[in-house]
């Protein structure tokens, strides 16, 4: 099975990542620089270039602007939650591992793939339904971030959580309604921390299952923050505090 | 000169809002019961509401879906810097004003506003050109929130930034080449923190200007953050700093 991603960005970092990069289809004429270049390296790298014409590009991709280059490559593989810790214990890093429960749109995904993957978060946990998936899409809107971080898909995020406490690890949960703001909150580690949904939050059964629940203080009329701004404030927040000069 | 909203939260915000809602506009048929609602609440103001077809909804607001409802509204009046400036002193707070040098993308712009209002900022100044501006689908990103965000348009930033220390402010800039990590560094209040256009950062006399350059640390293989998330990240380290039981 094959994904297909477009853009330069997300392209490149296909070609740096996991993920076997099978054929790259170019618009005819006068391609720009970076996708000259992008297609002399993939052609260093044995991969097949085929140039096409537009209108076909627009019919093999509709998830947005293709920039005039679009990649076949193998079809994004989950990863199990046990990967996630490997691989902080390969790095010898405490885990951190990120739970989205039930985040319905793709550009925030992509937004907090990115994020998640810039502040060094070991693997992202998704339910199987009724969530967000990895798509064209969210790997656009992740800018290629896609490509380096292991994401897995469970079936009962609440028995997930429970084995992750097995494994040590403390559930944080972001909630409207938490015990303490997260700036102030003593965030234990490892952690996994947890995101709800646009609009909904963390479901009941999840949310019962937490350590903690943190809330972000707001001090204006809105009620909110977008889900992926308030998921960038805590993936760094819990950065942050690793990175106390007393904590580390 | 009027403007139009569209959409259920950037009217209600409106309605709240400083400038005057002159004419609601509604689809015909049934409308659903949050915007029966809000047509209620916009009559018993006194505002004039009229039921037109889809389609005319659909030729008067192109920038993303209208709900079905659309309102006409007085121009967004931008401020003036000693405005912004006021409105902290009235709140007897240390003035906390955004800089946006260059920004392009009007969601990220939205996105921007919304965090911006959540945590208190007094105000945005933005330059005149080459920058976004106020305009439906930024009002629409920002879900309401710059009905309630004083924001001025300045024409030489670095004359604003002068002015701005002269009234005792630290001008704090976010760059990638920072003195410091944004959350380990000590940010003085008052202060305006600037942050840079997408992909092109501060320009150079405007980081000539900053009395401190913070960075934002990144562990992974991406090499930058998206702006909204960069700026939501930095927005909130302000305000954290100043709710330390400490500095307080």
């Amino acid at each position: 099975m094959t994904d297909k991603v477009a853009g330069i960005n997300s392209i490149t970092e296909a070609l740096h990542g996991r993920r076997k990069v099978h054929k790259i289809f170019v618009q005819e004429g006068r391609p720009n620089k970076k996708v000259e270049e992008l297609v002399n390296y993939a052609q260093k790298k044995g991969i097949f270039v085929q140039y096409v014409e537009k209108s076909l590009l627009d019919r093999m991709y509709s998830a947005g602007n293709h920039q005039g280059i679009i990649a076949q490559i193998s079809s994004f593989e989950y990863s199990e939650p046990g990967e996630i810790l490997e691989k902080a214990f390969l790095n010898k890093q405490a885990p951190f591992i990120l739970i989205l429960d039930g985040l319905e749109d793709p550009q925030n995904f992509g937004s907090i793939i990115r994020t998640a993957e810039a502040a060094g978060v070991h693997g992202i946990i998704i339910p199987r339904h009724n969530s967000v998936e990895i798509t064209a899409a969210v790997a656009r809107a992740s800018a290629g971030a896609v490509e380096h971080i292991l994401i897995a898909q469970e079936t009962n995020l609440v028995n997930t959580i429970r084995n992750l406490k097995k494994e040590g690890l403390w559930i944080i949960g972001a909630d409207m309604q938490g015990d303490a703001d997260y700036f102030t909150a003593d965030i234990p580690s490892p952690t996994a921390l947890i995101i709800g949904g646009e609009g909904r939050g963390i479901r009941r059964l999840v949310r019962e299952n937490c350590d903690l629940l943190v809330k972000i203080p707001m001090w204006g009329r809105m009620e909110s923050l977008n889900a992926s701004v308030a998921a960038a404030l805590l993936i760094y927040e819990v950065v942050r505090q690793r990175n106390l000069p007393a904590g580390k």
